[in-house]
């Protein structure tokens, strides 16, 4: 479309640093004619602290008027474990139903990984974005006595696990290797594992195209740090991708390089794209964070609305600066945005 | 004592061949003094084909009256997703109240690990064994529809938890840099996740000397991979435990070295010892697995059950054959064993 009404949400922390690089590459990547708008919401722990409110219905109602949400990073040791993260960043996630929570993991050449040997990592977790051990579910009982019971229950749909499924077949259908692994642990979470892996079966049936693959949550870490070239596409449960693709991260050169998507195909709702890494509050505000995963994340922005070559190109310029970093300088975040901003705009 | 009265349970796969090992290497490393009785029983794959049975009555009482359980490897691919694993396996930790399931790691010197740099990796995860989303609760409604609803829920309690908790602080008290970390997801699931971090802080009231963390799972697994020296005891749920064990394997030299016990610390039912890797059906039978961690667990077997000596021993005799290990010869499941009887004999 000619025209991009963006919701930005800097977050915590290092937030407000890597969007600001963020949105400094999308202006100079867009073409003249498509007109950019942003609207800043201030959601987060200093929201929190001055007002109690995490995301109040007025702000969700706005948002939903934006084409997709550009958030930095939500979360800061001030606040109690889980106020902001079930009460603003998985709200938004439930409310606007991201079922495809989009995470590619690539080892550029030229940057750092722990592993031994570089090898050629190149795939995308499709991590299931609405259910799961996510949903809230569960209590607790005689709450801080002896006695106390507390549970969490996963919740799992078919209707939920098949539409997800079927975008993943769709991506490993369009990739060169076209492969998807399914990771569960159905040897254990009995209920829920045969339900996928019966849905996996299933919808694998109209993909004939597609080689798949199902692999037990613990055997596929170890198959991340000693064969990661083996995976392709990987679709998997809310916790098991969350759990994955930090590891994906560590293996990949870094969290400060992992994008995410968190997304509703159907457009029902706006779509929204956070690095993966937290708020950081330990380097927050030294420009030492590496923007990096945001501008990426903007890349998967501008491919879910239908720019592709501007997309493209911002993941070219993330590659080019990437082999010509020199390890032994460090640049500020300010100044790896401004080389990023100058190479997509040439 | 004077006399070892054990219960050997083969299983599937590679199970017999690494039994076997570990068996020679327990007769070698026991005093002449020490009795030694083991009694086989025929459980698993094969018996499932056979008879339809996992685990019957009559045999988990026959189980109770053994000092200690040496198993092999539990699964195959003939047999459902689940059947063996919570009928027999599963349903052997929570019969006899296995609450800490031990998971030593240690990269032994000239043992090959995915990680450049080769960290100083020595810490021990102290896995609740016995709740978590481990319990079988939770089940499925409209099954095979498009309407169905598959649920698992994690059962915590304050009695569970607590036991685990303090027996991981009196580990970690025991070791020279006395750090115990508690690893969980207290920002998502937060009515199990508040209920350990509330128990972990005040159990560790009592244990001053001992300096914590906490980490949420998916940060802890970037650690395992970037700086896995900064972990000495592990605390944490049965789930996040049997994913952290098998990553904590694959950067300590592989599952063909990483031992386990499943321990009723109370003794009021016997101890269970195991190697984390499973049967390995694609091996089995060609002398080619690695009975090294199968012989480590009865090491820790022998520390159970009151054999310090002889399980310093067992573990001695495995960093050195482990340093005198030549990459370029492999030796089959049999020769390894006898190397080691040898050395623990001496
Ligand atoms: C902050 C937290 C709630 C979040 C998650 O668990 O999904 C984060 O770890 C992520 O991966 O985006
Ligand atoms: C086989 C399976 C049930 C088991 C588990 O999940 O505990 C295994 O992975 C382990 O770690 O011992």
């Amino acid at each position: 479309s000619r025209s991009i009404n963006l919701a930005v949400i800097p977050g915590d922390g290092i937030g407000q640093e890597v969007v600001s690089q963020g949105l400094k590459v999308l202006r100079a990547v867009l073409p003249q004619d498509v007109k950019l708008e942003t609207k800043e919401y201030d959601l987060g722990a200093r929201r929190w602290h001055r007002t109690g409110e995490t995301l109040p219905d007025a702000e969700l109602e706005a948002l939903k008027g934006h084409d997709a949400i550009l958030l930095g990073a939500i979360g800061d040791p001030s606040v109690p474990a889980g106020v902001l993260e079930r009460g603003l960043l998985l709200k938004l996630r439930f409310a606007f139903d991201h079922y495809v929570n989009l995470r590619p993991s690539k080892l550029f050449p030229n940057t750092a990984t722990p592993l031994a040997g570089r090898p050629d990592i190149d795939f995308v977790v499709v991590r299931e974005g609405t259910e799961g051990p996510y949903t809230g579910n569960g209590g607790s009982l005689r709450t801080g006595t002896p006695a106390e019971v507390a549970t969490e229950v996963s919740v799992n749909t078919a209707y939920g696990v098949e539409r997800v499924v079927r975008d993943a077949y769709e991506r490993a259908k369009a990739r060169p290797r076209k492969k998807l692994t399914l990771v569960h642990k159905n040897n254990v979470l009995v209920h829920a594992g045969h339900m996928w892996k019966k849905i996996f079966d299933k919808v694998g049936e109209e993909y004939p195209e597609v080689t798949t693959d199902y692999l037990h949550v613990d055997a596929a870490t170890i198959f991340f740090v000693t064969q990661p070239e083996r995976f392709d596409v990987i679709v998997t449960d809310n916790l098991f991708g969350d759990i994955l693709t930090d590891l994906a991260a560590a293996v990949t050169g870094g969290i400060g390089l992992a994008a995410s998507g968190n997304i509703n195909p159907t457009g029902a709702f706006p779509s929204m794209f956070e690095p993966v890494h937290g708020s950081a509050p330990d380097i927050a505000g030294q420009g030492k964070a590496d923007p990096t995963a945001t501008i990426l994340s903007v890349a998967l922005l501008l491919r879910h609305l239908g720019h592709e070559s501007e997309a493209a190109r911002i993941e070219e310029a993330v590659a080019a600066d990437l082999a010509e970093r020199d390890a032994a300088t460090t640049r500020t975040t300010d100044e790896i945005g401004d080389a990023l901003a100058v190479r997509v705009a040439s």
